[in-house]
């Protein structure tokens, strides 16, 4: 991984062939078609020493190879933030506060129990850390952790260690990266389903941190939905679940450790629902509006015939989209143009106002015709068109693209991040209309209205999650509460309607801040009292997920030239 | 309900038109067609006086009405006890060691807020009651329990407060029987789809306090699948959950409600999903054993089309079935005879081995005979034949009043009860053969073979429920030991297949015993911290679920003559 970027560090978002992309890019946000900035030179940062607490080290040196144990200042760094817009930005100033002071590569189930068990005598705190893609904050030392920082990635225990065919599950290792669990379950004739954008990067054990969701969630569930058992080291013991199909054993202990962030201890290991591998075929469809798009959606869930993936963008994701297609030929141009002047005439769609939809099916030839047959049936009866597989084509070939293409904006001083929720479908368009005046109130500045693309990610029989990108020019000295302005006003936008603090980007540090409205007095209490029991000293990830005694906004993003830092301690 | 039965007081199971009923139990059972011994008169019950904390009585006084509290003998002992057989055992002999002292009627949510701040203010312990039906003696005072104790009635708050026709969500008071909230649903159009086999006397709280299953969970998942959002009256606080499809805000506090038994407070409301009343069918069909009717489960959850429910009984049930039928006028009985020779003939159905299922189809016309026409011929590919909808008609018909059975069985001198769980499919063979094994070993007396029947009641990807059901002759003087004996070698057995503890019915004070060994001493560290968190004093429904000190067999269900009394305090 980069580590002022995304991804692949051979790689960038790819501008060619996309002649309109900058130019709608700028007409709305202000970003323009500059010579980038690149980051701080990563051998420049200044890194303080590691604090490393020696009966901890002497501990793990008797268990673990040399090459397990790094206190290099290039491991550290690469271990120290996620991908979240304000790590991004530290990361390309080069500020790094706190870096943890070593990173532990244990590769197997034991090898953890030895690393909880000897922080757990010499309080030594622990991050548990997969691919390093999350965008909460949930990797990060927080700046008030005074002890040791040990930072264990999961990494190298990346197996699939069983198939069990006939009950259609897969025991897999929690620091599995997406394309290799799925390599060995491709080859094994089956597939986990779960491809969320971060797939490439991030891990099983992330995902479940997290509750992530994924492309194909509409049909598979989020993550949380195909877990059978879990296995967590935690400073007090080794949870194990059941390995069953469902129980009545009390409150359900998958729930409590999906989604706990590294609070609770370390996920090593999970039983999965897996299921063959099929074909699948990827359309793009066009409605009016957003409101028929959501219609046509419900619809199809009452008829119970809804695609693995329908993904619904607003006007101006739309537009975005139209704007990374490379030039027509001439002749093309004219059909373009004949085809927009079709539309508007026959169908009243206006291309301002259009959305599109990504449809995806999978299954044997046969079931994605019939899916294919209703659901175009239907979305005929929204005054939706159908317009091939090109385009859903192209955007299945990009669907990991988007991160690069962040990062393409931050160097030409760009602020770009998302937020997403969820909400009952009696709240999903008026939250849709709120959020977005929201979001382009906060980022107007002159002739620019600022970027707020809107899609309707996953949908449920009783609500959908909305998924909002946001851009603008970045306030050079002022990034943090620029940001901060935005994000503060969207959350508080979505918490009083009712929705979601987050459908499945997590809480982390970023969104402490909001947990406690969110889930309520009670609720927090419930979470503290899991920590009490498994983590007692606070050794898993402190900081994250639990507010501390200070978490109020204004503790959130301390100034770091202020003395009084705030308590994280929960 | 009756107190030392189930159900209606005004009914009991019918034998007339059931001219081989007894013949077939007595035949396996070794229970006789004998006079029935009536229960101990109700009136003759001795009860001890209730101890009443006044300062709690004086706090409720000034809130409530006096006919919502009520500390009287006979309110007293309706709520003393559940309907498991070890309930019936003492119900029947008259035997009350202990009840609860008052029994409370609020009609709010705050009156419930009410009632707890009262008795965290007294000590006073809290039992929520529904409909009583609990059969793992979750609503019953422990023997150890010296504090006042009132048991909180949720009958009054029994309506359906709003349905988001929208969002396909009504939000339900818990203490809604099935067919309260089902008239109030149907009449609006919609259903809750929940349909247990205590369906006409449990409440929405009981369901989601047990997890309980139902009827069609095939399609609509057990109850744990339809909350959307609960209210829960915690002597901390209460906890209200988003009211959202899905959330990423640290682990699902919904999950952690669902299955808490009355341990961290008292469920008060639920929004729940709920779908548009449809048509249905039930048929059945006879495949030639149970293997093949896992096969052709199995079949139809790969090809998705598993009907809403799928019913699998084993040859010892079908026989049941069968021998409830009425007698056949003489020109049937000879079409029956010819059946049976043309099964063995043509389809090699031995009629010994052969296993009914029992199948529902819910929807249109239309979508009723698509799923007919393709579970039926997956049907015929697995050597099964239709038996058209008599049967299932049949058994839809009477599907409420096998807890009746018992009652007449019991009353003849029979030792009558359930045992269930779930496991992954590579486990449902091997798990049937020993669990039968276990159980005829335990029942078998001379000629008396015992009767162990079992069917497969709900099916996921991964696994299914397996139910078993149990019969003999009541050894008097003996009873419990017996029953112990019976029920300790059934759960041995399944969690050394490493099946579920139990898949619908939940743990309550029966199960106690089992509890770390199925979730282990994290997971039950884990719930400890959970209690601890929402109920320090331990006020609510205390000794259940989680283990006190003393939990091991012995102290289960210790002498009623020994000194030592076990402690319960988790």
């Amino acid at each position: 991984m980069k580590f002022a970027g995304w991804g692949d560090p051979g790689k960038r978002f790819s501008l060619e062939g996309k002649p309109n992309l900058w130019s709608f890019i700028e007409s709305v946000t202000g970003v323009a078609d500059s010579t980038p900035t690149p980051p701080v030179d990563f051998d420049s940062i200044t890194l303080s020493e590691p604090r490393i607490e020696e009966t901890f080290l002497l501990a793990l040196t008797k268990q673990l190879r040399h090459d397990q144990i790094a206190s290099d200042r290039t491991t550290r760094l690469l271990h120290c933030y996620g991908k979240s817009y304000r790590d991004l930005l530290r990361a390309i100033a080069g500020k790094v506060e706190r870096a943890p002071d070593l990173v532990l590569f244990p590769e197997s189930q034991e090898e953890v129990v030895t690393i909880v068990t000897a922080a757990a005598a010499s309080n030594v705190k622990l991050i548990p850390f997969g691919g390093g893609t999350n965008i909460v904050g949930g990797v990060e030392v927080t700046p008030t952790t005074r002890s040791t920082v040990a930072t264990v990635s999961l990494r190298r225990m990346n197996r699939v260690l069983r198939i069990d065919e006939s009950s259609l599950v897969a025991t897999i290792e929690a620091g599995a990266l997406g394309p290799e669990l799925e390599s060995d379950l491709n080859a094994a004739g089956y597939t986990l389903g779960h491809f969320p954008d971060s797939f490439e990067f991030s891990t099983l054990g992330g995902w479940l941190a997290t509750r992530s969701a994924g492309m194909q969630s509409d049909r598979w569930g989020k993550i949380e939905d195909m877990v059978v058992s879990l296995t967590m080291v935690s400073p007090t013991g080794t949870l194990r679940t059941p390995r069953v199909p469902k129980t009545a054993t009390g409150p359900d202990l998958n729930q409590v450790i999906v989604g706990s962030e590294g609070i609770l201890g370390i996920i090593t290991e999970a039983t999965m629902r897996i299921h063959p591998l099929e074909g699948s075929e990827y359309r793009s469809l066009l409605v009016p509006d957003f409101a028929s798009g959501v219609a046509l959606i419900r619809r199809c869930l009452r008829e119970d015939c809804l695609p693995s993936t329908m993904r619904l963008s607003c006007p101006e994701e739309t537009q975005l989209g139209i704007a990374m297609k490379p030039r027509p030929s001439p002749g093309k141009a004219i059909l373009q143009r004949l085809g927009k002047t079709w539309l508007r005439a026959t169908k009243g769609i206006q291309m301002e106002k259009a959305c599109a939809i990504i449809v995806g099916f999978e299954g044997s030839r046969k079931r994605i015709a019939e899916q294919r047959k209703r659901v175009l049936a239907l979305t005929r009866e929204h005054r939706g068109v159908d317009l091939g597989t090109s385009a859903g084509d192209r955007w299945f070939a990009g669907k990991y693209d988007y991160p690069y293409l962040r990062d393409t904006m931050m160097e030409r001083g760009g602020m770009v991040d998302v937020t997403e929720t969820s909400a009952l479908w009696s709240e999903v368009l008026p939250l849709y209309e709120s959020m977005k005046r929201t979001l382009h109130d906060q980022l107007r500045e002159g002739d620019f209205p600022g970027y707020v693309g809107c899609h309707l990610s996953h949908s449920y029989a009783s609500g959908a999650c909305l998924y909002f990108t946001f851009a603008a020019r970045r306030e050079p000295g002022n990034e943090l509460n620029q940001y901060l302005a935005v994000k503060r006003a969207a959350v508080e936008t979505l918490l009083a309607s009712g929705a979601a603090l987050s459908h499945h980007h997590a809480i982390g540090y970023e969104h402490l801040p909001w947990i406690e409205s969110a889930i309520g007095e009670t609720g927090v209490r419930a979470l503290k009292g899991l920590k009490e029991a498994l983590d007692p000293d606070d050794l898993c990830n402190p900081g994250k997920l639990i507010p501390g005694r200070e978490s109020s906004l204004d503790h959130f993003w301390p100034d770091p030239s202020s003395s009084a830092t705030p308590d994280q301690e929960p």
